[in-house]
């Protein structure tokens, strides 16, 4: 069996990205990191979605970005509330080279397993603008992924960044998890979790909640989180 | 003053990074890794040299690459002793993607800084065949780097990954750093520190400390370590 690591938020696009990986035969080597971000509860549902797909393995690498902070993610700024993400500016939850640190892991680990690929489930159409969401930037990482490691450089291992989520609507993401068969109710996307009592509910009002929101609906299906 | 972050293994190359850096007349943001490495009796070395290059911060950030593994540095695999390095194979002290994830830490804390300087110790003459060590691999991390930002994408900054020892001879290294003032008793090579009571003390076989041994010779210095 064909291996992939696969970086897994907890959030609706990795979940779906893992789907995808799994319908064509990967076996699948989860990746989640603890770096003390705002809405860790979405580490639970990374466990569940690991799960779910049957991962040979789940690793969860933990890390402080709040000492490098820049982010309202990971640092004592506001997460803005009630306003779509538009295309004129980056919002202050973009977090300063999140996906690269995330794929320079995911490479690691890669190269430890004999993996040639990759999935990240980024999203260049309905996503915060987020500069390391964009094509250009994922063919630049698998560039220099190939030049960065002992597999590559001996010839043993071609890097595949494989986000096949890049192109596609929210909604479109939505109905293709749904078809290979993925519990939405599994995933986790609010940046700004409330805790009512024992649980945490979403905000139901940053980027990302407002996106997914109106995901579901163009898709014609009820959220089931 | 311009600021720029720089990496400190506390071995002899980065220390000489960072003092080149200082007579460039950055302001230094030192940052280091606590990754689970075998010598990371190293990290107290770091914590001299930043100290007496003046840096501003010293930021150490933890991770733990055991459990990725696949390195004599990181998992119980022995370290090799007794040959030089050469061009023909990469050896096991080779790191997964180590450089990779220790420029995207400091490409993310360089951002929040308004640094546009990156100093890294990588080094491809007397070296140990790292592919994370050559010209094309940083400057391939270079332009991932300016993709992958925010400060970038807007136009604020313009990432440069600074390695100004890429093509000097070990030798060479440590005359410059000497003429710059560096006190290389601070610095710390070794991968394999062996426990002497209450001391550590460098093998002396290792690649890193035959490398060291040798520079201090064909430089005509002694090594004050």
């Amino acid at each position: 069996m064909k291996r992939a690591v696969v970086l897994l938020s907890g959030g609706l696009d990795s979940a779906t990205s893992a789907v995808m990986a799994k319908s064509e035969g990967y076996d699948i080597y989860a990746l989640s990191f603890d770096y003390a971000q705002r809405h860790i509860v979405e580490l639970d549902s990374a466990k569940k979605i690991a799960k779910f797909v049957g991962a040979k393995d789940h690793l969860v690498i933990k890390f402080d970005m709040s000492t490098i902070g820049g982010s309202a993610l990971t640092s004592n700024i506001d997460v803005p509330k009630d306003k779509l993400p538009d295309a004129s500016s980056i919002p202050v939850t973009y977090v300063p080279a999140r996906n690269t640190i995330f794929l320079s892991f995911a490479l690691g680990w890669a190269e430890v397993l004999g993996a040639e690929d990759i999935f990240i489930g980024a999203n260049a159409i309905d996503y915060s603008g987020y500069p390391d969401c964009r094509p250009e930037y994922i063919d630049a990482f698998e560039n220099m992924a190939n030049l960065a490691t002992k597999a590559a450089v001996e010839g043993r291992s071609r890097f595949r960044i494989r986000a096949p989520l890049l192109n596609m609507s929210k909604s479109e993401i939505i109905k293709k998890g749904s078809n290979l068969g993925l519990d939405y109710s599994l995933t986790w996307s609010c940046y700004d979790p409330q805790q009512n009592g024992l649980v945490y509910v979403p905000c139901g009002r940053c980027d990302s909640c407002v996106l997914r929101g109106r995901g579901f609906k163009e898709a014609g299906l009820a959220d089931p989180a």
